[in-house]
């Protein structure tokens, strides 16, 4: 089927893009479409492959993605490397292969496009959790869409879904939290940002919501174990953030690395056809994460060999094997040979793949520009996006009247994470300082007071440095600023080659208390008697417990990205306001988890002052300090009583009672009583930021949607529950009544 | 329908057992139907009843079944007063109610019958569990049959099917550990015990399969807590000991208090009916546990009041609601009078449980014989099958070279365990030693001894007491023994009106760690140099990290019962060979945790050598240290192939190699390489027992059943797996392949 004149059909943009992927399809040879089903990679995983392996596997297997930079391993850290391999590889791809199909790139710029050293890294996921700002994570996700595509990349493997379950797990950091509505509601937002008004737009990537269905509760905290949880708990806790970023027609979908139920998520038919595509709609690519085909059987032992992996993932109903590259394509080409897979499963995920590839713009326009590439990563605009980001996350857990510091301040600065690029960062960035233009603690804190700044780092994450100098120096300051917690690291607290640190030495998924080097340098700069403030940059809660008895202030700082140091800074000195609130609850010790706000009440056999609270945290869910002071008048529902479909406006008056302007975060907690399923004492049901001057008031209205209070069912839908709800709001709380039919 | 004659058909015992129900459910009111599936109490629950209030409600209320004694708060401890009120309320029961339906009575004589004083407790759950004595664990229960029956009870709630999966969990101590194979086979020899031949023996008594279907993984280790496992574990780990006791026709089950992705038991029609009933074939009765109803409603909230919570458990399937008593039958009345529960539904619960009254013989005789209970409870051949199975249970974790100790050896005894009657017995037990008969360790080391024995207790629980004596007298001892450890406890650690330790003290659900009175006591006693034998005494796992690395030895002796003390000493002089084995790893810390031999294997993203260990306990499932050695020959199967219901024998060569008689315990652990599910790395699934004289060979056979390897499918069968599985028995693995069709 040609097209009038020279150009094959498929290669003329006015014809429908469904005409084009058929024309194109109706074309291909078997192993040209498997090649449009496999990514490739150019740096160091299984084995190290350059750009030339990467040329030679899309000229002679039709190597349809690559991922040549934007991730840990990547050949290619720098912009003006990147490119230029991305052109030359697209060219090979056009020029070399026969029927001339642009290669999709992908890349992991899951907390801005931090593998690239000139890119924006935004706070990672915690921390832009904290600012409990939908608005601030789409602006993100949109800054973060922007420069990678003006790198060449089409894909982004983000966001993520998970839920964060267990703080022992090291992909803690990624998440939003504990609460399944904020991580639907961000979630949804980062999709907004990153797909824009479709991939059309040349702004936009491929979005892609990770890790399907449940990753985040693995057995002991061990990243990629079995997730043995209930089908109560797979649709009310993992599955609302994946129902929401459906509502926004999120592109791809990525299985999760572990087995639930004990099917591993990539080569379970039931998890990614009938739930994902059958019950909840899914029409998009589900790409494989990095590996997981290979997993089922080197791991989860549930097939025989690589090829019966290759087999089970495409029964299953994956599209795309993101680095099993040429051994995935030629299984699959005997597969389909053998009678094994029938090819028109491998035609409908070409169909997927190719339609995207289509819509990207790639087939009229596959390169990308030097110059502009330089204008817009890491641009300035995209400098202070990533720094109110950073502001807004900031989360003080406690102050006996330190902070906000005088202006003219001396201040000693110490600990491991006060000056270092890349732990600031944290995972998923750049594991090396070079090329980046990062603002640490110490260099905002140089530009924040006009006291003396000292600098003494005094330990490692793990060993004593010069205490004795940190001590001295914290003599003769007026306030010691002592930055500790977590280095950056992926999965399981590695890798150890880049990290430095070993498996079983902190941070490990064991414990969550700081090492006695850290928190011994806490102990000798609190002896001096110049007061502390606690900094703690880390991806996850932490057991602070000695800091908490005995320190006067504590500053949650997350990873704070590009420009956190800049962000700590302006908090410490009062010219940012922390409005940063949990996201998370931070435990009293490893023997108190799960510790969570949203826990289900119980039975308590003995009698009710027998049995230990159930949540007892050190910080609670929702906590954090702010220099202003808002006090909430009597709060009310527009509607008491609602139908099953409709909404109420829960409406609170606010005031800053203080005389300094300041951010109060509104929390709306609802408590259901109607169901005849156990649900949680309470759960998070709607929020919203109000910044107010000193003495403003104002009333801040949050929207409940009686379909959203219900639970989610067996058809993935939520499915209203009508009965009394209670609605909470500090300390008020009011009763809601849904009813079975309209009132 | 009246029989020929003057008595009525129900009370001629010639007639079969389903005509007498028949006629006795044809002749009853409704009031009178219900009071059969009710039971009340006589002590202090929810308020006091004594037993004049008990034979009110019989007399009023026809209420069915009675708690008068063998459990905490129980009126009668003793044996005289128990046999006296159980005699006086049989007669109202038979004399003052319209139909003389004897009482059925109710014990919880988990570990004996050690709530009357003078009865005989047996090593609790774990550490009868270590013995890995199929045949001790059915005389036990067969002994505690005898004695609870001859006190007039008829009904014994147990045994506990729990699979321990979080030794925070306050009643890990009741289970048989970590193993579902090793819990499935004590649990039926339990009801084995109990029930005899049927419970139409005079000296069986039902036994109470429990907690129904899934207990003993509540989040967070909070007794109670929702367990929101997958139906894969469900079916997997704590379904096999209901199929196991199901198969020995257990003739009771009841319901977990907690709920089950999102359905309390004692509610679930789906756990009841559906699995129980339906699936699983059960045709016993279903009996709540205490205020299981009413916590529907007090605690899961999931029904509108009391009522509801009736009408919700008769939907389930509930037969017997065991202390709601009244209140239960009024609802139960006015539900079936207002058309919500069937009659038909009371009517099938009120054969089940009148069946049982018929065929326990309480129509023929209902009255107990204090001489006889005198002369059967706590009679000495109890007492010695108790010792058996205390001295069978004793695990030597560590020795280097210090145990066994000299006949003439001069002994410090310390520790808050050494001389505790209630402590060393557990929970389950009398809560005073009053009337008790026990051997504690301080007797037993007085008996085994001919050298000095010092007593000084060192520390209770959770306080240091004279420290400093403890120390001088280790300065003059030739061994200090330190018993440390757990105190006595139920459900979560209480009750502290009893334990007289607050609810965040130790033990407590969030550290496994000695407390540190008990932990410098140890030290102490270290310091003088004198060598210290740990003892702990403890109903769970504790983190006994730095005894580990300190001392040269360590007994883990669980909570061992009545004879304890002279089975620990037997022990430690070498009179007894610790043959016990651990049924349960013990953790590193609470971070660590779960710590199980039987894990799923899982993928490591980052490649293997980055992530920890997955099994890193501080001591290992099965371990226990033997004073004799044993070498294992080739180990062979008698088939390397055999079809899907087929068995194979391993065969063990053991010998003794040691110049001392000894007991090894050989364990036979398969992976399953064949499923396509995730399966555990490698499960128990047989076990034996052998003594070898010093120098003794022999050939330990272990068989081996294809249904028994393979899965439980969703109809509750255990569904063999044909493909290869790695059978492996000490360091040596052996390949069997299960065919699907026979060989």
């Amino acid at each position: 089927m040609q097209s009038k004149g020279e150009q094959p059909l498929y290669r003329d943009e006015t014809v429908s893009t469904a005409k084009r992927v058929d024309d194109l399809l109706e074309r291909m040879t078997l192993e040209e479409k498997v090649g449009q089903l496999v990514g490739t990679w150019a740096g160091h995983l299984s084995e190290f492959k350059d750009i030339d392996d990467v040329a030679d596997e899309i000229r002679d297997h039709n190597v349809g993605a690559v991922a040549s930079f934007g991730w840990g391993g990547a050949v290619d850290k720098r912009l003006d490397d990147i490119v230029e391999h991305v052109n030359r590889l697209q060219e090979v791809a056009l020029s070399e292969t026969r029927l001339g199909i642009p290669i999709l790139f992908n890349v992991d710029a899951v907390h801005g496009h931090a593998y690239v050293a000139e890119g924006t890294a935004f706070p990672n996921g915690l921390g832009a959790a904290a600012t409990w700002d939908v608005d601030a994570v789409e602006r993100a996700a949109d800054v973060t869409a922007t420069e990678v595509r003006r790198t060449g990349a089409h894909q982004n493997y983000s966001p993520t879904c998970d839920v964060a379950r267990d703080p022992r797990w090291g992909r803690t950091f990624e998440t939003f939290g504990e609460s399944p509505y904020l991580c639907a509601k961000l979630a949804a937002a980062k999709v907004r940002g990153y797909q824009g008004d479709g991939i059309e737009d040349p702004s936009s990537v491929v979005a892609t919501a990770k890790h399907f269905p449940a990753y985040s509760e693995p057995e002991r905290g061990e990243d990629a174990a079995p997730v043995e949880i209930s089908e109560y708990l797979l649709r009310n806790v993992f599955l609302p953030s994946f129902l929401d970023v459906l509502d926004e027609d999120v592109e791809s979908v990525m299985p999760s690395y572990n087995a639930i139920d004990g099917e591993p998520s990539h080569g379970s038919r039931r998890y990614l056809t009938d739930l994902l595509r059958g019950t909840l709609g899914f029409d998009g690519t589900v790409v494989s994460d990095w590996n997981g085909v290979r997993m089922l059987h080197d791991d989860h032992k549930i097939t025989a060999d690589h090829r019966g992996s290759v087999r089970q993932t495409r029964a299953a109903g994956l599209d795309i094997a993101s680095v099993d590259a040429i051994d995935h394509a030629e299984h699959l080409v005997s597969l389909v040979e053998d009678g094994e897979v029938a090819e028109a499963v491998v035609d409908e995920s070409v169909e997927r793949v190719l339609e995207q590839k289509f819509r990207l713009g790639l087939f009229e326009d596959a390169f990308v520009d030097r110059s502009e590439a330089r204008d817009v990563v890491g641009a300035d605009a995209h400098r202070e996006a990533s720094l109110d980001a950073a502001r807004d996350s900031m989360t003080l857990l406690q102050n006996d009247d330190l902070l906000p510091l005088e202006d003219d301040a001396d201040v000693l600065v110490t600990g491991p994470n006060a000056d270092d690029v890349v732990h600031q960062l944290g995972g998923w960035s750049v594991p090396e300082p070079e090329g980046t233009d990062v603002v640490t603690l110490r260099d905002g804190i140089a530009d924040a007071t006009s006291g003396d700044v000292v600098y003494e780092q005094g330990a490692t994450m793990n060993d004593a440095l010069d205490v004795d100098a940190a001590v001295e120096a914290a003599e003769h300051a007026d306030v010691a600023v002592v930055a500790v917690g977590e280095p950056w690291y992926l999965h399981e607290f590695g890798p150890t080659v880049d990290t430095g640190t070993e498996p079983d030495e902190f941070p490990n998924r064991h414990t969550l208390h700081l090492p006695d080097a850290q928190r011994d340098l806490v102990e000798a700069i609190h002896e001096t008697g110049t007061p502390v403030v606690g900094v703690l940059v880390t991806g996850r809660p932490l057991v602070v417990d000695w800091m908490a008895d005995n320190v006067p202030a504590i500053l949650m700082a997350y990873y704070p990205g590009t420009m956190g140091g800049q962000a700590v800074a302006e908090t410490l000195f009062g010219e940012n306001d922390p409005s940063g609130r949990l996201p998370i609850s931070i435990p009293k010790s490893e023997g108190h988890l799960p510790t969570r706000f949203n826990h289900f009440p119980h039975p308590t056999p003995i009698g009710q002052e027998e049995h230990p609270s159930s949540y007892d945290p050190l910080f609670e869910f929702g906590h954090g300090l702010s220099y202003a002071e808002f006090e909430y008048g009597d709060v009310t529902l527009t509607e008491s009583t609602i139908g099953p479909h409709e909404t109420t406006t829960v409406e609170v008056p606010v005031e800053n009672v203080s005389d300094r302007t300041g951010t109060d975060v509104v929390q709306v907690y609802v408590t259901d009583h109607a169901s005849s399923r156990v649900t949680p004492v309470r759960e998070l049901r709607g929020f919203d930021r109000v910044s107010l001057d000193g003495g403003e008031a104002t009333t801040v209205e949050v929207v409940l949607d009686a379909t959203e209070l219900g639970r989610v069912d067996e058809d993935g839908e939520r499915q209203t529950v009508p009965g009394t709800y209670t609605v909470c709001v500090g300390d008020q709380a009011l009763e809601l009544t849904v009813e079975t039919t309209y009132a």
